[in-house]
């Protein structure tokens, strides 16, 4: 085995210079120079790197280290963090994806957001089963084994939990864009088309809404339009090509593109068809939207185009003044992205971001804006504008016609003030 | 906390059967009925599930279980593998990405290949430093942060090793695509391009090769073009979103598109720019092609087009008669690719393969054939045509030109065989 000394105890030292090093030792040496500076003759040692963790001087472990991969220990704060008071319970709550460390469109499966009803349901595969049944010519139970002999699809799809951003309708409340808007991820599935199913059960003429079941504690079930179902709705079981993780809805869960994640029913064992909507809970004293006059508006399936900064954000404030990146995710339930905007002075002036990365229908895509800061006070907003022409506006309209009352569909743009300092938080312009 | 008892004493009972079950209890009937079948009255149980798991009965864990979410202990053979035999040392050594178990386009990153030439190295990114220096203007010395505050790109881009399938040259060794092919991963990183840095320094005019060296204790160095260099080679820091894993090179490696993996430092420290290639071991008593005469072929950098059928597979046997689906990856270093074939009966027939997903520039494309299977014996092959109108060659036709005294760079044409009970095996066809 590795004869490295364990991590934790690594060997340091002080480094003692330069001098006589030859190529291979420049490397160490150029831990002494100035940073994107001349390395020019006796450079003065940066006093912040005068011990340094030599790796390259001890033989590291060999590959049979672990059985499956995991970041870093020095990235140990990348993970998605619950909050205990947000619910009665962890087995009825969320945790949050690290948005503000993240890049790219792909979030990895490790740190995807999770929302429970009754905890994480644990499914033997082999025993799972998914049935079809209601106005059907022929009901049926499918194995695992059953729905992966079928025709697959490949598709990358954003999942946004209805309540996103909800604890932001009354004020800036949560001081970190992983709080505000990390009930988030964007994953390729892989699965069947649930057309696919619904043709070998034979839909019958008077069905209109089919009933999705999860395999939980709580048996989560919502409606869902028959029309919807035909579309583009698929049965997945796995997730950036491995299977789903039991968080995630193992082995089995509804993938319901543009439409709020309380739909994309996990641990999926039955689907009924019927001739109107079920009025579940889920769907009646929860996931409607609390209108001004106290009536409850229900169905509101799609998830409006949004945005956010996630750096510089409140967990990842400015460090240096001169050249910087500005990064973002945007999405519309509607389709593709068409273009994102961002302020840098409250809304007053905007400039159009640069998205880089595949532009795909309902997918996060990922927005840069290089800019150079000299340590002014900055108020970051961004704006999605999508194929359809619909702007995201700012939480002032959204309140005029919505109220305070709301929980779900808070798509308003989003402000984050950074201070001289580099420190960075969550505030509202009035 | 959680009532359920622990998973691996699950409460397991006889069904009893499903009369009086309401909607709500048809799920587990469901569990009783032929599958793909009529649930029609009185089914006869299926003996294999008599005993049912019933997670619904219990509140699952919540959402503070884990701080980094990893798959189901179902899954825990889709894994990387390493074979103990073929290195002196697990620290000079190999593993391979469960490829039979995949599906999609992205690799997951706990599950990507690691080949390590002095083990891994572990790395304080607030430590690491990248130097560029030699034929340039202004030598320079860059932290972490100084390359996250340039310019950003996210490209998807498969990563093959030259040695995958080496071990095949001489014929069929292997009994699974994992081994013969598993050396191969397609994730999206996220960095800065090479050229945006080496423009900081300045090239000089005279300079035409560039040296890359990793942080490791084997100071793993390769030269490169530096054409290709200012052509598409990034500097990651990131994959499929998060920091690279340290196996893969955290917290900076170099991505040289389409070219043979060795050329991707990981752990990248330094960049120096030359006039002339280094020549060093690994590009001379390693990574070159010993050809029929005895003589080495150097500086083969492409990875020409190649596929493999993953699912039938040695680790992946048939296990139905009726509806099957045939699904395998296919790449090329020289662009996207165009078109895949795939036989049935060892190279007489062939079928156009649907390919499913994005097809981008020097990635992985993923390819289906859905068919029926009787029972029949079955020799799989498939074969990958890119833009350029390359044809991916028989193992035959490779040998007449390159003999078998090589190691790398064999994209020849893979064979299985499945037997009437669906046992799958690799073979060779004279």
């Amino acid at each position: 085995m590795s004869e490295k000394p364990k991590s934790d105890v690594l060997d340091r030292r002080r480094f003692l210079g330069a001098a006589g090093l030859g190529a291979a030792g420049l490397a160490g040496a150029g831990a002494m120079l100035p940073s994107l500076a001349k390395a020019g003759p006796a450079p003065t040692p940066d006093p912040a790197i005068t011990e340094i963790q030599d790796w390259n001087r001890y033989l590291g472990d060999g590959v049979d280290r672990r059985p499956y991969g995991v970041p870093s220990k020095f990235e140990k704060d990348v993970i998605r963090r619950d909050v205990s008071w947000l619910t009665a319970s962890p087995e009825s709550s969320v945790n949050f994806t690290p948005l503000h460390a993240l890049d790219g469109i792909i979030t990895p499966s490790g740190v995807c957001f999770e929302r429970h009803h009754g905890g994480i349901a644990e499914i033997d595969p082999a025993q799972h089963r998914l049935m079809i049944h209601g106005l059907v010519d022929t009901p049926l139970v499918f194995t695992m084994d059953d729905i992966k002999r079928m025709p697959r699809i490949n598709k990358i799809y954003f999942l946004e939990c209805a309540a996103n951003s909800g604890m932001e309708w009354r004020g800036a409340q949560l001081n970190g864009c992983q709080f505000t808007h990390g009930m988030i991820h964007n994953v390729m599935y892989t699965g069947v088309t649930l057309k696919t199913l619904l043709e070998q059960a034979g839909v019958k003429s008077n069905a209109k809404w089919l009933l999705l079941e999860g395999a939980d504690s709580a048996g989560m079930d919502r409606s869902l339009p028959l029309e919807k179902a035909l579309d583009d709705v698929m049965i997945a079981y796995a997730m950036n090509g491995e299977a789903l993780r039991p968080e995630n809805g193992y082995p089995l869960r509804a993938v319901i593109p543009g439409w709020q994640g309380n739909l994309w029913v996990k641990w999926l064992r039955r689907i009924e068809v019927g001739d109107m909507p079920w009025q579940t809970r889920e769907e009646t004293s929860k996931y409607t939207d609390l209108m001004p006059d106290g009536r409850a508006r229900k169905y509101t399936f799609v998830m409006d185009a949004k945005s956010v900064i996630t750096s510089p954000s409140p967990q990842a404030p400015l460090k240096h003044k001169g050249r910087n990146v500005l990064t973002g995710i945007a999405w519309s339930g509607r389709g593709t992205v068409k273009r994102v905007d961002v302020s840098m002075d409250g809304g007053r002036n905007w400039v159009e971001a640069r998205i880089d990365g595949p532009v795909l229908n309902k997918s996060i895509v990922r927005f840069y804006v290089d800019f150079d800061w000299n340590g002014e006070e900055l108020m970051l907003q961004s704006r999605a504008i999508d194929e359809t022409g619909y702007v995201q506006p700012t939480k002032a309209e959204l309140r005029k016609i919505r109220g305070v009352n709301s929980v779900y569909h808070n798509n308003g743009i989003q402000t984050w003030l950074v201070h001289p300092d580099g420190v960075t938080e969550n505030v509202e312009i009035a």
